[in-house]
């Protein structure tokens, strides 16, 4: 009798984005003539910047000649891939990454999920909240919760509430925990955080024995010059983090697919019988058996992202939505609304007027101003009375949508 | 305290290819001159079809301009993919599977491994041996096995013998199982499954509530005409059965990267409660939550697999390896070697000469003839005695392999 992994019934229904997507094809039928602009899930509307797509014509042309044509490459990526990347993004910021400790994938959405494989079921695992729903998601899968509660808590997850309250700073755990999930700058508030709270983070993991899982997806635009840009600017972060970067959101990689994960050789975890052993040497193994590499063709592209041309090019989009982000931010002040990130992040998270519900927000934004973006309470419990914007647009599409946000809630 | 999942540590040392390149190159380091030639890894060495060059820059052009670029696509795959798989592979070919039954992802290796995921831990796990490695390895990780034995295989498997001995034909288990892993045409031994053997399993399945993982990687290899192709041939598998198909090694695909997973909406598994349930919503939850689609330049790739002139560029390329496979096969026989597979597969497995052990006679073929393969120990206890050639390979190389072969065992 095939047995069904049971954990997966615990998932609340539907993931935060196919529910969006339904309500507003729901609207679109019922109002075809509607000109609705989304400002939802972040994903980038600008073409890959020409280095790249340069670069990926010419990986193309070696695939169709028999004297340069690639069959497999490397699980981990190529050579010429992990050190542009090591080089670039860790060693040229007097960060001390060793080429090897770049594991190449296909995004991380993937890594932070894959990620839980190396790791025993038995840890605690602590999460903000609110938080990018697939770290939560994969560790229902995973085994690692209860039942959610009425709020969409799962029981066994330590969720640490970022709010107005607290300044979206997260307090350390009171109870010990074992994997902590941070992402800076964050999803879905679009704060950071200081090089003095990430050490605080790293002293609280090295001191209970813990792993940071660090998302810096988004770390391509940070604007102020004392935010880290890695958790590895902090000393001692290489015993106590894996770090996950993307091409997604710098490069426009979205639909193009490549990403990283970080995962030192000097971090540790402890075997059920009380030894610490190595994780990448676990990881890497994983990393082989259950993946094949990523495109040749793919990883070319992303080498161009660290070319000279590729990262005046990248500067570029990323200057692009941040004056997006600017724009919305300003735009929605300026009628009263409270709002949070846009200056580091390509998010702005704002409190919904006259204390609505995030959805009855999301449905009021729909029908007046055909306009959708993120409920914060998608993103856990204590995002609710909040709401995301993206800044992933047109500059056109963008100054619309600030006019009809300001007539939706004036 | 970070705990590791300690059924990592179960796992034998080295996964087999990483133990081959290891000689590899430690006998081309001693032996810088020698021209060695590989016949081991699967891994194909024709370069891509111009149909699918040309689609996939043409795809890059869309990704360079506003009008056309896509960001996120849907995580099961392009509608355009996922039809053009069901109506060409299925459809036309009287298999009555639905477009969004297909699911497209980066490997069928990563599929056979991910799949693991929607099955609860204590589903009794079937496989042949020899057998490809992942499927072991990824039931290890998740801790579906014990420890294992002398002979490499882990306690809590049930491993079938495929052998000369039973015309490499696996008996059904004597046991109830609850997942089966079936490859045809069969990695590594090359032999294929008649319609008959098929249904002896489609049956015992039905019988046993089982699900059969159909792996059909190498189905383009087929030429003999009554060899099933699909499972769902067999009536009633779409009930039983999933199934695992690759671009690589039809298409070239393996630095490339694209292959699909079908699995049919009348699927079931139970729940530990002991209702049934259907597999298909469940490993689209996974599916979208843990990975994120296949790059939109390669999907438009794969679709020109299965327009007219793809289809006549890979019947080439195909008959390219199988006229390879049979050069193999032949130049063995003729001095005497007994060996299997290769008509319908493009793998051909060799008895060692003289009852030598597969990785005796891999470092005799290595040391003398300069010529690499792949140890059918390597793939299980009853691989022992065995070896695989591939047949991805230039003509040359293989004519050339055929001679030093032929002079090893003389």
């Amino acid at each position: 009798m095939a047995l069904i992994n049971d954990h997966f019934l615990k998932l609340k229904a539907g993931y935060l984005f196919p529910e969006i997507g339904r309500r507003v094809s729901q609207f679109c039928e019922a109002n075809p003539d509607a000109n609705v602009i989304k400002l939802g899930i972040g994903d980038v509307t600008e073409p890959l910047p020409t280095a790249i797509t340069e670069a990926m014509h010419s990986a193309l042309n070696e695939m169709s000649q028999h004297e340069t044509f690639r069959g497999y490459g490397p699980e981990q990526g190529y050579d010429f891939l992990r050190s542009a990347i090591a080089r670039n993004d860790y060693r040229d910021r007097g960060i001390d990454i060793a080429d090897d400790e770049i594991f190449v994938s296909d995004g991380s959405k993937c890594d932070t999920g894959n990620i839980l494989d190396v790791f025993g079921l038995d840890n605690k695992v602590a999460v903000t909240d609110p938080v990018y729903p697939v770290y939560v998601d994969t560790n229902v899968m995973a085994g690692r919760t209860g039942e959610a509660d009425d709020d969409g808590r799962y029981e066994g997850l330590v969720y640490i509430p970022v709010t107005e309250e607290n300044g979206f700073k997260p307090a350390l755990p009171s109870e010990p925990v074992d994997l902590i999930y941070l992402c800076y700058p964050n999803n879905p508030t679009g704060t950071v955080a200081s090089k003095e709270t990430l050490k605080e983070w790293v002293d609280y993991a090295k001191k209970n024995d813990s792993i940071i899982l660090y998302d810096a997806a988004y770390e391509a635009f940070i604007t102020e010059e004392d935010i880290p840009r890695s958790i590895y600017e902090i000393e001692g972060a290489k015993d106590v983090a894996i770090e996950f970067r993307s091409f997604s959101k710098n490069a426009g990689f979205t639909g193009t697919r490549c990403a990283f994960t970080v995962v030192p050789k000097t971090l540790k975890g402890k075997t059920s019988s009380g030894e610490l052993t190595e994780i990448h040497p676990i990881w890497n193994r994983r990393h082989c058996t259950k993946f094949n590499g990523v495109s040749y063709i793919i990883q070319r592209g992303a080498e161009a992202v660290y070319s000279d041309e590729g990262k005046k090019q990248i500067a570029e989009l990323i200057q692009f939505y941040l004056t997006n982000a600017q724009l919305l931010r300003e735009g929605l002040e300026s009628v009263g609304i409270t709002v949070y990130g846009g200056v580091n992040a390509p998010y702005v998270w704002l409190k919904t007027p006259g204390g609505s519900t995030s959805w009855d927000f999301f449905d009021q934004l729909l029908e007046k101003g055909h306009l959708v973006g993120t409920p914060g309470s998608g993103f856990g419990a204590s995002g609710e009375g909040y709401f995301r914007l993206s800044a992933f647009n047109s500059r056109e599409n963008v100054i619309e949508a600030v006019k009809r946000f300001q007539n939706v809630v004036s």
